[in-house]
């Protein structure tokens, strides 16, 4: 497999196309990769392109788009993850593996029970370095496509319209479900095997110390699913790895 | 939830039950609890109690057991997850998270491309410190069975019927799956929707750098079924908590 840079928002028009500093060093100084070698350009919207390195320095380098390459197919329903923040560095792994499962966006929320706030997470720059690990899975994976990690918000976002309708990531008219315990007696739970397949679903992911009574009202309210995921608790970091695989298994997506 | 503690190989008749050293620690010195307490007391074959604490030391602790209680119900497809042995401590979330969602045994194998070997793990112990790994993810998930972690063998072990016929855990006829990359291009894959419900199973995973040509022929030729999960390339530690999650769904057990 030839080596893959992402440089977003390629001009496939241009003689010569410019990779950003990080991919550039990546190239030159970790793969030493120079002029006449071959590379894979993708713009993390769906395009790929082979191409030849024109030139390459210690923090710029530039290439040769030579022709487009057909891209990986993307999953046929678009699964935005709403993850309630975890603990410590739990998030890069549920990130990671949820690109390579095919998500369309992630959108961290804070909930109740979560063990930090959207300042500490503005603060240590949690959603930039969500991004790098998102576009780093794209590459190892093979998608041409780099799910937008969404900034964090209150996980009442779920719920006010307003808001919903105006992201375009999350689409107003989109599935809702959300993962439940086996022990959460609030309200009807369902399992995966029924949830037909959607055009859009948003999968919502709650912390170490689960949801609170009031949260999961919220959400049957609003009209999400609860969906159970067997009897047994699994650990925090593990529920969106299973549900995502049990959604698309259930959907034909896998 | 009262605290749990595994004994194996419970007498139910005996008017006064010895908790193992490292359990009577937990119970003493972790979580501080003494005569009067009451726990749970699970044997690991499936059986659960409630029980009473008579005595608690600092290395030795006896309950007495009150009344049987009904255990988790386990999976309806006994499935063993044969797992070529991952790097540093991969394992030990595989080993966690296969039993948290419901394997009855786990069968650790030394594939071709498996940086290790089995005198370096006999050596290090691995096999005891993934036992006491699924002793606490028991625990955790309130399962009242510890899936049996098999000594680690070659992978060839798989095909040789002999061999394989004299492992309890492992019945000589259940279905065979091996999980392969989208790119094995080597016979014919099978999507996991199309894979019926077994009474038993085998899911065989490979390491981080994948399965040789010739051991996707050989598992071909002894029958096994050559599953792909989707179109992308996914980490090798979260193949089969995917691979689980995916089988489970399809069979109605998650």
């Amino acid at each position: 497999m030839r080596p893959r840079f992402h440089v977003p928002g390629v001009d496939a028009a241009s003689a010569s196309v410019a990779l950003p500093e990080d991919e550039a060093e990546h190239l030159a100084r970790v793969l030493r990769l120079g002029a006449g070698d071959e590379v894979e350009i993708f713009d993390g919207q769906g395009h790929l392109w082979r191409a030849e390195v024109l030139q390459a320095g210690k923090k710029s380098a530039s290439v040769r788009l030579i022709a487009p390459l057909p891209a990986a197919r993307e999953a046929g329903v678009a699964v935005t993850l709403v993850m309630s923040v975890l603990k410590g560095d739990k998030m890069d792994a549920v990130v990671r593996d949820a690109v390579m499962l095919g998500v369309s966006a992630i959108r961290p929320v804070v909930s109740e029970r979560a063990e930090t706030s959207l300042a500490a997470l503005a603060r240590s720059h949690r959603a930039e370095r969500w991004h790098r690990i998102a576009v780093a899975s794209a590459k190892q994976c093979g998608r041409a496509v780099v799910p937008e990690i969404g900034a964090p918000v209150p996980l009442e976002w779920c719920w006010a319209p307003s808001t919903r309708g105006t992201a375009p990531a999350e689409p107003a008219r989109s599935l809702r479900v959300m993962c439940v315990e086996p022990s959460a007696a609030l309200g009807d739970t369902t399992s995966v095997q029924l949830i037909a397949k959607p055009a859009a679903a948003q999968v919502i992911v709650g912390p170490e110390g689960g949801w609170t009574v009031t949260e999961v009202a919220a959400a049957d309210a609003a009209g999400a699913i609860l969906m159970r995921l067997g009897a047994r608790t699994l650990r925090a970091d593990a529920v969106p790895i299973v549900a995502l695989s049990a959604l698309l298994t259930t959907w034909g997506e896998l």
